[in-house]
Order: structure tokens, then sequence, then C-alpha cells
């Protein structure tokens, strides 16, 4: 493009106006200074789309060409549509193929319309020659991806590590600091906002998962493969275990893992006991973070908000300016066709430390039962605890292993099951060590 | 450039081979793979030029052009000059213009040049229209430049700290963990090769200031003014300090801090008690990190490697794959003419809380000598400790303030420094708070 066409304003068509795309009017408008200087030319949405048009939003709209048809943006007189619907199908993916196609940049924060249809969405980016960016879709505020695809271009990246939901580390933060019950907390998180009325992709861990996915094709310059991702929530976490996990030495997170190695592509969301000299150990309350581990440039840790209004505004106007600029690449940081395809690692072979922590009756040779159970699977046991006395004489075992497959630890979960002195599903948490990448 | 010449590998001429230029050389050569897949296309270095030719590097250059006036790179076949030789002035200065003036992009790691020169340098790339990148000048590995310049680029940031001197960190951590003499650990550290034979530029809080510099410039879009910062280092800091800050809830740190207000701008370097819950308290060894405060996306912390082989050259090569991309912009993140000229705030008018240390005589009285002193100087006190019993009768008073202004804890410490009881200079250092930004 030439240097008077870059000066035209760039024309943004906005998609969803719930608090993100509120927010990301406020930015636009309370940074616009800032922001014109950096992107070389001012950045205005000139068309909006939303479910309802009067309601009072704190901000106004009026001078705004409104679509009652969401998908008509892709065909409005604009540069860029910005998708804030959310969904990984439905309006949301017709948006993004009719944008795409009639030949104008797409940014969204929509993860899981990225972890499904990511490969496909760069493909027909790059067909079109022109921008798919979603800095938002991950982390928030945090500029995860542009790191990766960037400052972080020169490595080999090994693995990524993540806090990648903040509801679930909001959840797990009150239960830690209040002793309280995840069902309650999950109820007051709800009443604040902090949580959906339907918490289950969040808690489930389905949140975090299509964002670690999105974080390791861009670290990995892998083909996206959320299908094959071990994902774990947190509903079954208990504030008993919180207080296992401290007295053991770690914090207790749902943590999102991705590595490569010649194995292949592993890749994990599941509540996790991270050592307490860990930079994922203090990550409190909403907050986010990023570990990656890479060649040569060593551990580098990112963290900050990972949602809410301003932080993803944020993430989203930053693609805004790349696009102002024509500072853009391909949407994973290299042309789809560079993206390998690696087999996915089996679940089943994941090797981990495990805690595993289990609710038996007050007998005499539980402790052998338990400890024979774990012989006979072949796994190595690093500790066991056990701590009696609450009413109805059950007795609580915590045992923490060495290094075993995902496979050995199910075998012995499904014996241990088996047990009359059980009283429940053994509860099983992954640990992570310090040195382990 | 039309996508053929593209394809052509991206030439670079090396200034230096110490060990940032000998880790440059490795990371293009055992990550040739995917710096190929993200750059689009090769990045080879063809011509080279350092001080000494024969000299056993652990790689080999047999197969590169050898200049022995570091200035010809500029007219030599390449498309970029990399640029880590050192020294604000000289060849490098010599090199980096001769560079920009030939029409081709300039990659340096080099903080004292950028901080000296870094506008005129600006404004000559932009003459050319050429690049001039130095992410690994400032904190080493940490995309901390491209973070502020594109990943947070919708941000109105309103303060940077940081942790931007390894060797000091180094030192403070052993001091701290061993309760180690200033002196002797910084003997230790010039044998492990952590600190430079002449240390003065690191432990005075210069190269620390230089970073601080840059990182300004490019958060706030402010004209560099290294000028400016208030600097002092961390020579006088004693075991004695660590443990009171210890005792008083703090890490000590030295702390790059520089603010934007209505005030103007405030840059400083210091040794800081920095609360043990805030990012910059864990950071240990030789790593840095960096913490941006910024409207709408509040608080991002990126910590890492801040030097060495590994690190710098992923800081090094990440620029060239920008370049390679054909994806460069100004070099401080908008055009010269857009850094605005902002009024310094004078270091006597900089407010902040302090922590005062007194050796004084253990004699009656002393105590009140010394609150009186601090009456008169209208400095409202925080805490003060009182640990007696050295031989010698000598007594340690530690006072902590609530806010004041640097110029009222100046005239405080020149009325103790005049009372006889005090045996020696008070030791002064800046309080940050948990919510102070």
């Amino acid at each position: 493009m030439s240097g008077d066409v870059h000066k035209q304003p760039l024309k943004i068509g906005l998609a969803g106006l719930g608090t993100v795309g509120v927010g990301v009017l406020k930015t636009l408008r309370d940074n616009r200074a800032e922001i014109s200087r950096r992107a070389g030319r001012d950045i205005i949405v000139t068309h909006v789309s939303a479910r309802t048009r009067g309601q009072d939003r704190g901000i106004d709209i009026s001078n705004l060409e409104w679509l009652d048809d969401v998908v008509g943006l892709a065909d409005a007189d604009v540069d860029v549509v910005v998708e804030l619907i959310g969904g990984s199908d439905g309006p949301a993916l017709v948006l993004a193929n009719t944008t795409l196609g009639a030949g104008k940049s797409f940014v969204t924060a929509n993860k899981a319309l990225i972890a499904h249809h990511g490969k496909a969405l760069a493909s027909a980016a790059e067909a079109s020659g022109v921008a798919l960016l979603f800095e938002a879709a991950v982390a928030g505020g945090i500029p995860v991806l542009k790191a990766l695809g960037d400052g972080l271009a020169a490595n080999k990246i090994t693995s990524v590590k993540g806090i990648l939901n903040g509801t679930c580390n909001y959840i797990l933060s009150v239960m830690d600091s209040q002793g309280a019950q995840f069902d309650d907390v999950l109820i007051d998180a709800q009443r604040l906002g902090y949580a959906e009325a339907d918490p289950s992709f969040d808690i489930d861990g389905v949140d975090a998962a299509h964002k670690l996915a999105i974080l390791a094709s861009m670290a990995f310059g892998t083909q996206i493969d959320f299908a094959a991702i071990s994902t774990d929530g947190i509903r079954a976490v208990s504030p008993t275990d919180l207080d296992f996990a401290r007295e053991l030495g770690y914090a207790l997170k749902l943590i999102g893992d991705a590595r490569l190695s010649d194995a292949g592509l592993e890749q994990s969301v599941s509540p996790t006991l991270v050592p307490l000299s860990h930079p994922l150990a203090g990550v409190e309350d909403s907050f986010n973070a990023a570990v990656f581990e890479g060649e040569p440039v060593g551990r580098v840790v990112l963290e900050g908000r990972g949602a809410g209004e301003g932080p993803t505004a944020s993430a989203v106007v930053a693609d805004l300016v790349d696009i102002a600029r024509g500072r853009t690449g391909p949407a994973f940081g290299m042309p789809v066709v560079e993206l390998k395809a690696v087999k996915a690692v089996p679940p089943k072979q994941l090797n981990a430390r495990f805690y595993v922590r289990l609710a038996v009756k007050d007998e005499i040779g539980v402790a052998a039962q338990i400890a024979s159970a774990v012989r006979d699977a072949s796994i190595s046991m690093d500790s066991l605890i056990q701590r009696g006395g609450a009413a109805g004489g059950e007795v609580t075992f915590v045992l923490t292993t060495h290094m075993c497959s995902q496979h050995a630890i199910d075998t012995l979960t499904a014996t241990l099951s088996a047990l009359p002195v059980v009283n429940a599903a053994p509860i099983v948490m992954r640990i992570q060590d310090e040195n382990d990448r």
C-alpha cells in the first residue's frame, strides 16, 4: 500500500457489544492519541452489530451504523471485522468465513472458534492475502501470541505451561485462602460475575484447553490439535487437597501444559501441584500467566490479567494496530503449509508424578492394602500421609508417586476403587517438578 | 518488496564475536529450520569483523568473509549490520551511522549507544527508510520492547519498573542468601564471569539506567532522556540492610522506575525495598523482570534471563526475523517526530517512602535526637527499629518514612550526618508500596 492509503483511518466493523465490545470502543476513544501515534493513522469503528440495539451500554453508539444481521458486517464499508460474539460455530464462524472470503481482515477474541477452525480460517486468510489475528483469545491482555510469534521467533520452544482460565484460578485462590468448598465458591463467583451461569466450559477445563491448543500451535509451529488434549477440570478439588498440597510444598492450580518432543506432542489441562518456588505458584485470583521454555532463550514468564473489559480490549486493539501499520503476517506465525502435523502422545502414555487422595474406612491393615496396590501397579511411591479422625471413622490417605504413566495410575486407581475399604473414587492430580519442563 | 525478493536469504554483517556474537551464529545455525519457517526465508551471516581473527570461539567462521575494519561492514554486500561491540561512542557509533547512511538496517544489543544516541539514530533510520532495532539492549531475552511497541500498543502506559541488571541482582541475591559482604560477593562474581573486571557500569546503576531510558521512551512515546535519570547503585548496600528489609516485609532490589504523569517524567535507578508480595520481589539471581502498568490492560509482568549468550542472541535474531519478514516500523514504536519532549521531574522533587539506616554511638538520648531531626525535616515517620550491641558500643537505627520528597530526605540525612553521635553517613533507600504505581 502507498503511504497515502495508510493515512486513511482503518475502518472497523464490530460484532458484539458485550463487556469486551464496549471495552474496545472505550479504548479506541480514550487512547485515540496514543493509538494513532503508534498505528500511524486513526482506527475507528464505523459499523456495529449486536443482539439488542437499544440497551444502555454506558457508551454512545448513535454515530455508528447499526446492522441487525451480524454477517452483513463482512460486506459493509469496513477494512476489518472484529468478532466478539463467541461460539465455535454458528454466526461467529459464518462471519469469519464471509469476512475473509470478502478479502477483509478478521480479528477475534474467540478461542473456541480458533481452537476448532483455526487452520481452515488461517488458510482462508492466506488465500485472500488478509490478516487473521486473535491475540485476545489467549490470556487476555498478556501478549502471549505476539511474544511467541515475534519476540521469541528465534527459539525452538520446547514447552508451554500456563494458568489460562481466570475463573478457575479465582475459585482455587478463594478455596485456598478461605478453606471454602468448591460449590460455595462457584456460587459466589457467579454472583460476582466471575463465572458464567453455565460454568462448565471454565471449570471443566475446556476454555483452558482451547487456549492451550492455540498457544501450542504458535509455540511449536504445529497444526492445532484441540481434540488430542487430555482435559480435566477442578470440580473434584476440595479444600483438603489445597491443604495437602501446601503441606507437601506445592500450590494447586489448573495448569495447561504442552510439550513437543521426539515422542510427539503432549497436551493436557489438569489440576496440578506446582512447587511453591515455580513462577506459576504465585499467580493468584483471576490473573493468568504463561511460562515458555525455549532454546536459546531459556525460561520466559508472562503474567497479567487474562480476561475482562480492559485487558481483552487491549489485546483486540493491539491486533488492530498491527493491521493499521500493515505489519501482519500468517495467523500462526508461519504459512499454514509450514505447520507440522505432529502425532499426539496418547494420554495413557503421558508421564508425570501424581498425587492420589483416598477416603478409606478406619480399619486395621488399610495402609498395607494401599501400599500393596501401589506395588502391584509397579508404581514407585514418593510419600504417604495418613490423616485420621473425621466423624464416622473415615481416614484420608494421600500418596505421591515418582514418575509413572497415566496408564499405570489409571490401573492403580481402578484397583483402589475396587477395594471394600475405599469409600469413594480416588482423587488424582499431577505433580509438576521445578525442573520438569 | 516483491515476493521473489523476499525469498532471497537475508544477508547479515556481524560486528563482534564475543559471547553474544557467537550466540547469534549458533542460534542461526541450530534453529535454522524454525527461523526460516517463521521469517519466510533464510537468515545468513556472510561477513564478520572482530578484534582478533585467529581465536578459537568454538564455532567455524572460515566460510565467512572477514573484515579487519569493522566499519567496512556497512559497505559490504549485506542487508543488515548487527553490532555487538559495545560502547556509546567510538566504532559502534560510527558503524551505526555509516550503516544507516548506506541504507541498510542496523540491529544492536548496545544499550549505551541507544541511550545516548537513540533519537538521532532513529531519525537516520527513518531518513533512509530502513530499520533500527535493539530488542537485545534491554532485558536480554525477554521481549520487553516488542511487548511495549506491539502487544501493548493500545495502552496508555503509566509506569515501568524493572530489575534490569543481572549482575546487581545476582550480587544482592547472594548477599541475601549467604549474609555475605558486597565486596566479597563482587570478587566472586568477577571470578565467575558474572561481573566485569571494571564493574562500575553495573554496580553503580549506569547499565540499568541506559535500559530504563530506552524502556521509558518505548513505553510512554517520549524522547529518550538518559541524562535526567537519578541513578544510584548498590555499593553501599550491606547484608544488614537485606536483613532489615526482610524483617520489614520487603526484598531489597536494584529497581529502575519510570513514570509519566502530569508532573512530568520521573526516572530513577536505585536500591529499593520491594514488598515481598510484589512480582519483582521474587526475581532471583541473574534474572531480569519488568512490570508495566497500563490503561486498560492493568499490570503486565515479564520475566526471564536478561543477559548471556543464549538470551541475548534470542533477542538479536528476533529482530532479524522482523527484518526478514519486512515487518518493521519506527525504532521507538512511532516516528521520531511523534516522540514527546517531556519535562523531567527534578530528582529533588521525586516522592517516595524511604528507609534510612544509621550507625550511632550507644549513648543516652540518641533516639530522641534522631526523632527530633525527623520531626524538624517535617517528615512523617512510619517505623523506627533500634538494634544494639555490636562491639565498640555501636547501635543501628533503621527508620522508615511515609511519603516525602527526595529533598526532605536529603535535608534529614544532612542533619543526621552532622550529629556528633552519628558515626557514618546514613544509608538511604526507597521503599515501594504494593499499590504504588
